[in-house]
């Protein structure tokens, strides 16, 4: 049993660098978002933890994370905004799995509270905020980009981010809290 | 309105920071947890972000993170077990809370989709665990600790912790799954 559950962890890692990192390597298309030319920025899962989340609605039920460079940790800290240009933002997404082996621990350590774990399953997409407020001026001086399965989405998609992020406007455009 | 977001920003920033990490600057009592005793370690808010989750069930309702130290992230990414000694995981926890802000921008971005966006919310409490294979020789080579307000919960709690863990033993008792 023990080659058996190491495979599994094998494969499901590699599952997520691939859809995370895979353009940098070059296995994969090396392709710009469109309108904003962005790129899948390199040793960006390296970046620190800001904060998750959870969305759900209609058949989508996703785990959320928010990852930050050094300049925007640096921007977090020390609460100014807006946020310095060279801050980059990167959001990666999955699909939210039940986790039985999760929940038969928490069954052990703490019986009869029903306790139900889920964690990220599927990785469905991962988003980016790249600020240069010269280039980006329009959109309030941040770009975006979308990447599934290392591919940007299309035009129409990415037409989408900057009004989703018109409600956080007092905050720079962002929506995510420093969390830790 | 741009200075109450702000002033909302930092507050929620450093209510996050204060329980994570009080106890390595001191501002707290710096107490190690019963049974292990480990401390909070210092400078952990900054490891890598290994794969987050989602607990429910009673009045429970949250969002988790597990990260790692350098060692924790070359045991993953090299795909090898047993975890090397000096291997760290940190999992801080936090309420789930509903973001209306998020929902609002998810409604303009995917109007009619009825997305609802929750949030890392109020700190609850952050674990870690150890390697340590001679030290923790009785529990797997795994020392264990649980802090909420930067005070390491009773000796009763920690004692919670390696049963829970036992349903992973083919994984050196770790549950987490790289999702980068």
């Amino acid at each position: 049993m023990k080659r058996i559950f190491f495979f599994l962890t094998a494969i499901a890692a590699f599952t997520g660098i691939a859809a995370f990192t895979a353009p940098v390597s070059g296995h994969v298309d090396d392709e710009a978002a469109p309108i904003y030319g962005i790129k899948i920025p390199s040793g960006c899962r390296d970046w620190n933890l800001i904060s998750i989340g959870h969305l759900a609605g209609g058949n989508v039920k996703q785990l959320r994370a928010q990852l930050g460079n050094d300049i925007a940790m640096d921007g977090f800290r020390e609460c100014t905004l807006p946020f310095q240009d060279g801050t980059i933002f990167a959001a990666p997404h999955w699909n939210e799995a039940a986790s039985d082996e999760n929940t038969k621990g928490l069954a052990r350590g703490f019986p009869g509270a029903g306790l139900q774990s889920s964690v990220a399953g599927q990785f469905v997409n991962v988003q980016f905020m790249v600020k240069d407020s010269k280039k980006y001026a329009a959109t309030g001086g941040w770009g975006f980009a979308d990447f599934k399965d290392g591919k940007p989405g299309n035009e129409t998609l990415h037409k989408t981010c900057f009004p989703c992020h018109q409600p956080a406007k007092e905050r720079d455009y962002v929506f995510a809290h420093y969390a830790l």
